[in-house]
């Protein structure tokens, strides 16, 4: 006899072990393998980070100098890559793009055997910057760009190939500090995707192609997306504070507040929020980052909901002068090493994750010939 | 405090309600919809039942007529889409090459908003045997086949695409018998990928898409490759014999033998034997039946394991002429019906798939600085 359905979608029930993250646990917020986000963002690179959640351990020095040499020389895309991803539309969507680009690579540099887990991650890690500017470079700007560049950092390559030339430090380090906060989260529902996938001893792209599909669904990724196209029609605070006070009144979906685990506030959001405001200041905004900050004022003080990682990634990535669509494939560059773990996680311990469910349907009954149905 | 970790995988664990099916169930083996699987098996073809699945509902004559005519005319492949076949290599993994094949085709049909998803649904039923096909011919013969025949239904169309001919009225039926098993099985790993996948609001290519990323994994797609690849070097019923108690006595694992629900019997395995015995008579064959007859009888003696749906459908599809490497692509053929049923039953009752974990990690640490670090 299968036990009862506990809440819908799982909520609240283990679905198995972890020591990869926690997450909302009091007084710690959200922790890699021991390691406060928040201190992790505030002294480490990205490429530390994701060492760290990969491999186990921060790296020492000649490791990460090490590790970043070699992500720096795994971002070229074979011919057939790129062949296809010159195929895929202009008006597609981005993490369609990316889903089957990483499918396809799958093809060309197949996971033979679980050996190889460490060097595909890394390899994805190193690449999927590239799929995603090379392909939006093509079919936006008519351009095939060489994306085997000298940069020094994943969140370097990417603003390198997207602007066509080399960021700021300002932008390199802001950008470190968002793969660092988006890169691993526990059993959300993309990475529970990832986990399940594995549990059939399935390759790790199909595993992180089915973490994609997840992500690109708007309850999941795409949150800061949303919160850039409510904030970029807002004009002034006062204007943002009449609309926001409207939407509650004709209780529509706002997105970038509040979060299914964390109840009083998401220790991302804080980061996040201070180096906006240094990309604002640096650009010279004097609109965009005081509307958010009145969003924020006006949801706490209206409904007592925070601001969650999504809300001020949506103006630190404008003043950045990423295009909105592209915001959720970030995502995927940084939570592609909290999928790739857990996904070793589960190898190394593996049950296929196979639930029970309850029936509703029909009771038995006979098939009617195909001449007396209805 | 989140609910103990149920059985690992979470076994036994209800994780939602489906009106699709009841596998196991004392009494009624498996049932779509309320119907016994031996029956509709027996009476039905796939059209017949992927429209029950996914309708809702047993189609009349006519509406059966309509549903036919409706795929015949969705067989063919974008040029973009063929263009990307052409381009993975020879070597690839079937599931792969599907995997993508899907993936690109939700770049070019993309399901824009959840009204289309019958027709998005309907289109991948046409057309996977198409992508395979076409995929398969242009790598292995170096043709590229028109993939829009006018065969009467997926499993002839896909045979035809195949040998370049139209098949025998005994392999239709087969075709359509093997598709009606594998249509629909509860919570499986890869239907409950693409609910989890759908638990987010994301399209339909990506809940599929990653769908068969889990059914490409050893311990669940793929036992009937497996199951192939051991019989076929079988060379009289006394040798596997002889060779089976010798796996047995050194404890390798056998594919195509018991089941994970089913306690007693598969109740698929005795329809797909009885046609592998007619299959094996068409053909003259005097070998890999008995041999595989032989199996069964060496498995239940010795370890009272019963045959799966699996088994005998390996020598079945190679009585047909079909490659071993193709035998998963049809399960997702069929599966495909199961999987998109699934998904529109999550869309309509939905909270997003998102469980807890158990914490076996490290405690609270504070990050030494880079230099200190070994």
């Amino acid at each position: 006899m299968a036990k009862q359905l506990s809440g819908a979608g799982l909520r609240g029930q283990v679905a198995g072990k972890t020591a990869l993250s926690t997450v909302g646990i009091t007084g710690s917020g959200l922790t890699y393998r021991g390691y406060d986000v928040k201190e992790l963002a505030e002294k480490c690179q990205f490429e530390e980070v994701a060492y760290l959640i990969l491999k186990g351990k921060l790296p020492t020095e000649q490791e990460l100098a090490d590790y970043k040499a070699r992500l720096r020389s795994l971002r070229g895309l074979p011919q057939a890559l790129k062949d296809v991803l010159e195929r895929i539309p202009k008006d597609a969507h981005p993490m369609d793009v990316l889903r089957t680009g990483c499918s396809m690579l799958g093809n060309l540099e197949t996971e033979e055997n679980f050996d190889q887990q460490q060097d595909v991650t890394d390899r994805m890690l190193a690449c999927f910057p590239s799929i995603i500017c090379y392909w939006y470079r093509f079919t936006h700007d008519g351009v095939k760009i060489d994306v085997e560049t000298d940069d020094d950092s994943i969140g370097s390559h990417f603003l390198h190939m997207l602007h066509g030339e080399k960021p700021s430090e300002l932008h390199a380090q802001v950008m470190h500090v968002s793969l660092i906060l988006y890169a691993e989260h526990e059993f959300n529902a993309s990475t529970f995707t990832a986990r399940v996938c594995a549990s059939t001893l399935s390759d790790m792209h199909s595993c992180v192609t089915g973490a994609i599909g997840s992500l690109r669904g708007p309850l999941h990724g795409g949150a800061n997306e949303a919160a850039m196209e409510m904030i970029e029609g807002f004009t002034s605070p006062e204007h943002a504070e009449e609309e926001m006070l409207g939407k509650l009144a004709r209780k529509e979906k706002i997105m970038g507040f509040g979060h299914a685990i964390y109840s009083d506030s998401d220790p991302r959001n804080e980061i996040i929020k201070m180096w906006s405001e240094k990309l604002s200041k640096d650009v010279g905004d004097d609109v965009l980052y005081p509307v958010s900050v009145r969003c924020e004022e006006v949801m706490w003080r209206e409904k007592k909901l925070f601001c969650n990682a999504d809300f001020f990634h949506a103006s630190a990535y404008n003043f950045m002068g990423i295009p909105t669509k592209l915001f959720t494939p970030i995502f995927v560059m940084s939570r592609l090493t909290g999928w790739a773990a857990h996904v070793m996680e589960q190898r190394a311990d593996n049950r296929i994750i196979r639930p029970s469910a309850e029936y509703t349907g029909e009771e038995l009954r006979s098939v009617p010939a195909l001449k007396d149905r209805n």
